[in-house]
């Protein structure tokens, strides 16, 4: 590589640089990644679409004055949204325009899951508002003097409440979780443990639901983490296989150790939840993380979820350099396995 | 401007070009404004002061391979947060290594605000959430045949319910102002006649509060916006003087005529609230428009509000590319003034 290649090469956007033949000199790597291979040498018409785009660069080409466009696209689905830089240039080497391609999408995105979030928040705290709202009237008016159904608006009315509370509570930890996941955390955390302490805590449900969970751990399953995020994530995953598995559901845990996880490039610890329930239909897996996704709204309201459990989980498991794998067989119940690096003495 | 200059003022990000000597070769605008004038000829040491930095470009020379590099800084009390991207550079001009700075302050200041704004938002919800749960024990048990305080513990939970019915609806509002406020209003509107019905609507809480409001407006004062929109600002300005400039008060609301206002550089129309309440410190005015930021937290919340009322004005306001004025003297009142472009029939 040599001449404005190397120049370009430097541009940490995709960039072009335009000969004033309308053929392309040279394109840097994010200019093919983006457009494609082989850009250098053709005419300007055949790589790019955009008629503002083109126009601007014959139009710098001809006064010599910078300019900025801005464009979308929609190409496999996915909305992209950039801002065009277009400038004169002339060196020993060339003259030409140089094109630089700004990605607006992420920050765009961003902007949008914010909105998004709130309008989410804001429904689901509106629909157990207006019910207690509702209830405080009843009971204020045509319930005043009726005992047995003040009772059971009051008991009606804690449980909308819990729920809220809950709601608030895990927004806080998703937030709190977020606001530290390039922290990586630094305590060496049993894993064994943690899974039997949440497994004793988690008892009185499962025995509400008949629910028999199997759980075996060899020694030493040593990870470094941090206690409490650890335990919300098998909390989370454990609480989820008991709620959704369905009543006389067998949960089996276990924990492994893995050689070498291939995407994480380390010795690894392998935790799987497995439950025998109905199981996940597949077009949800990839979507289960998400925030207020759910795969049955009105289910998962009726067994007090927030629809926030799993993408705390995910933001647990990103924080620890980990991975979520999400499997499931119709008919069969799913599989929650997470696999984070082996604690490693060298590191600490 | 010419040779490779000319290629750095394409760069839409702050960048150098140092040579083998350290010396910088050429800098574009970008640069100099976050580092300052006459960069060209200096010596690498005397502009930046990054050893991070100065170390990769050091190496690049040295093996001529590209680096990428974070930096944070803090200067005049505003964290700012770079990507340094350095690279090989060798043309016809001159040899030596392409610096180029990405700003990622305003991209981790969005995520910041974010977690804020979450925190924040669980925060208003969970002081009232927690009385109501409170409330619905006490129901539930000690005060279950006392119709007394059954009656008044109702009336508390309706108005901490009501409260957190207007959070909710304030953060949909919210969230809908920011995502339209790109897109300017395009109706015509009357700023006498929304004014007018405003009032109309406030007069029993002006009339509780034994407040006295007069309100002058020549005819025809004609904005480019959006109707509900506009009722909201000044809903949200009246409601505050009336509440917040205590009892026996006097507002004067004018409207008149900008021939030329020198930052919207146009007519406009000016909109003004006065109080003769207590005032606002200085200090509190800068920030009176982020979310839920309070003077006084306790008689906000007395006074039934979110925190979200003017942050609500503010983007309203800046959707119809007008803009919002503070002002106070302790002891005298405050006023808010509204800004607008006046409508002009030619660019409807």
């Amino acid at each position: 590589m040599q001449g404005l290649a190397t120049v370009l090469a430097g541009i940490p956007l995709a960039a072009i640089l335009v000969g004033p033949d309308d053929r392309i000199i040279a394109a840097n790597q994010g200019a093919r990644d983006h457009f494609g291979q082989g850009l250098e040498g053709r005419h300007l018409l055949t790589a790019l679409r955009q008629p503002d785009v083109l126009e601007a660069i014959e139009a710098s080409l001809r006064d010599r004055q910078p300019r900025k466009i801005t464009y979308q696209t929609s190409e496999a689905g996915r909305d992209s949204s950039f801002q065009v830089h277009v400038g004169y240039v002339e060196t020993l080497d060339a003259r030409g325009t140089l094109v630089c391609f700004e990605d607006l999408t992420e920050r765009e995105h961003a902007a949008q899951m914010r909105r998004d979030f709130v309008a989410n928040v804001s429904h689901e705290l509106r629909t157990p508002l207006t019910a207690l709202m509702g209830f405080i009237e009843t009971l204020q008016g045509p319930a005043r003097h009726d005992q047995a159904a003040i009772d059971r608006f009051l008991g009606i009315m804690q449980s909308e409440a819990a729920r809220m509370e809950r709601l608030v509570r895990d927004l806080l930890s998703l937030s709190r979780v977020e606001s530290e996941e390039r922290v990586r955390p630094r305590e060496e955390v049993n894993l064994g443990q943690v899974i039997g302490s949440v497994l004793h805590a988690l008892r009185p449900l499962a025995r509400d639901r008949a629910c028999e969970i199997t759980f075996e751990a060899p020694d030493g399953m040593i990870v470094r983490g941090n206690d409490d995020q650890l335990q919300q994530v098998f909390t989370n995953l454990i609480e989820n296989a008991i709620k959704y598995g369905g009543t006389g559901n067998h949960i089996t845990i276990t924990l492994e150790r893995i050689a070498r996880d291939a995407t994480l490039r380390a010795p690894a610890i392998l935790a799987r939840v497995r439950d025998q329930g109905p199981g996940i239909e597949p077009l949800h897996i990839p979507r289960l993380t998400e925030r207020f996704y759910r795969v049955d709204t009105h289910r998962s309201r009726e067994m007090g979820g927030t629809g926030l459990g799993l993408a705390i989980v995910k933001h647990i498991v990103n924080r620890h350099r980990g991975r979520l794998r999400i499997s499931s067989t119709l008919g069969e119940g799913a599989e929650f396995s997470v696999i984070l690096p082996q604690w490693d003495r060298q590191e600490a």
